[in-house]
């Protein structure tokens, strides 16, 4: 193929009519939970724009809740964790829950989707990173400077690693079952790897998201990595058994790979700054132009935002990108 | 010398009882216009626990008043500034102010500082950055993604040029007049570096610092470049002729230095983990001794924080973090 793939990050959100159509009867959560609403909400974006993939519409929290953690929804705040995990004595308390592909939710969901996709089109199932699992469990909710995780990780070590080691054995299961339903490849997201000090990524994020890849390298589908400040930890990154690397728009993808050719991912995938979408429509070509023709030219390379797309963005300029990309041909 | 400096960001702030006693009897703004509180709050770190420099007590946000634009604190908000400055004629309703070191509040405080601080004590002077200062003059607040500025920088640059040119010219008299009035050498704060991609950096925030340092470079006194997210313009920033590049905690000081040696600043600074110093002495101390053991030896490094110390730091944590710097001896 030499036409470049798409798909964004949030494609599925609040900036489409169709979406807050939906939206409007039900809440978040129960749209997470309702496999015909997670499905339709996960094809809408495909439908509208002709995205070259589905990312099943799904929240990274939701494996929690079977661990024994309540996770709500505040209108205007983000997600409230409860209780929070914060001792040894709490995460001996979490149920190392596996999951069943024909049962839960989620692979109901995407069996749906799968059925109604059309064959050249891919299905990505997803989940948070260990690292990033862990500090919405210790936090609780969002955090602007992961003080709570961080005090953990410098008074309780070993508490945390006990954490991490039960998050990253729930995540390996919550990833094999949505890939048995039927997804064709899956994304890791570590949002919140931008908080930690490359000694701490070494020891508190790197070796759990190894074995995440590792684990999952069997069902022999691609596996995605989108590190947040992909730019502190690439070299680190690199070492991964992963198979794309996605990165945050404040990186050159093409220099990254020039970097580190013959030793990285097979491909890599970004990294537009999605408030481009909020700009002009000729310095959204102007900007995503320069991203597509430093980067067409690498084998398995996937156009997406290098972060979510938001809610304000106007959908004309959503066309507006997909048209570009899929109008651009591969040199040969 | 073969003692290895050490200041923090922030040292002179709300985890000291000293600085809370002061700033329980005046506003943060007062204490800012006032030369002999902050000359005041500026020397209590350097005697509570033997800093090797003094940064004077200011907020980047004050150059802005005398162009035009109000600048509110809302205690437990943050600043707030009017107006917004979002428009061509807006940033032409600005004014291009200079400042004289005799009559200047910061002129003053730093001249008293100068005078009490022992001779082998630094003064440090600051600024915001262009592109950080520009930040806030458009958002009109701190933020979380920076949705205003770049849909003025993806919507109409030329005013957003506009802007960060008279803000250049401003802070570089406001920088001149600190050298001027006493400081020994200042750092540029762009606390905001992580909002842009590549591309925008280059356009919109690394001409503007270049021009800063070198404008300031016939004061024969050292500049230090603070920016965020370090990892990811790291390339860029060793094109800045400046003499020391501060950097977050989120990158291995030393193999940026293997990977630049020769072609980058004089020297580094930084760049412990802040939240480290919440956690336990052992801890703080395995960490802090790391990162010293991996970049004492770099010519001309000064230890450092790699952001503001938080308010809910122990004091006695700082007073074990400046034990171990200045008990270290570097390698011959």
């Amino acid at each position: 193929m030499d036409r470049v793939p798409i798909w964004i990050m949030r494609q599925a959100g609040r900036y489409l009519p169709a979406y807050q159509a939906v939206r409007a009867k039900h809440d978040f959560l129960t749209m997470c939970h309702e496999p015909e609403l997670s499905a339709e909400v996960t094809l809408q974006p495909v439908r509208e724009f002709g995205f070259d993939a589905a990312i099943i519409f799904s929240d990274i929290l939701l494996p929690l809740e079977p661990m024994g953690i309540d996770v709500q929804f505040v209108e205007g705040k983000g997600p409230r964790l409860s209780p929070q995990i914060r001792t040894r004595e709490d995460v001996e308390k979490l149920i190392e829950v596996d999951f069943d592909a024909s049962s839960c939710f989620l692979g109901k969901a995407l069996r749906m989707v799968r059925s109604e996709l059309g064959a050249e089109k891919a299905l990505i199932g997803f989940a948070g990173a260990p690292w990033t699992m862990a500090c919405y469990a210790v936090e609780g909710m969002g955090s602007r400077d992961y003080a709570v995780v961080k005090q953990m990780m410098n008074s309780d070590p070993a508490a945390l690693h006990a954490l991490l080691d039960q998050l990253t054995t729930v995540l390996i299961r919550w990833l094999r079952m949505q890939l048995e339903a039927g997804a064709d490849a899956f994304q890791v997201f570590d949002s919140w790897a931008d908080a930690l000090a490359p000694m701490d990524y070494r020891e508190f994020a790197l070796p759990y998201l190894h074995r995440m890849f590792n684990a999952l390298r069997d069902m022999g589908k691609p596996g995605i990595l989108f590190s947040k400040d992909a730019g502190a930890f690439v070299e680190e990154n690199h070492q991964l058994p992963m198979d794309v690397l996605a990165m945050d728009w404040r990186v050159d993808l093409a220099s990254i790979r020039n970097r580190y050719l013959g030793i990285g991912p097979r491909a890599y995938q970004g990294n537009l700054d999605p408030l481009v979408l909020l700009g002009t429509r000729d310095i959204l070509i102007k900007k995503a132009g320069k991203i597509l023709s430093e980067n067409a030219g690498m084998p398995g390379y996937i156009f997406n935002l290098g972060h979510g797309i938001t809610p304000a963005t106007p959908v004309e300029n959503v066309r507006v990108l997909v048209e570009l990309v899929h109008g651009y041909r591969r040199p040969q």
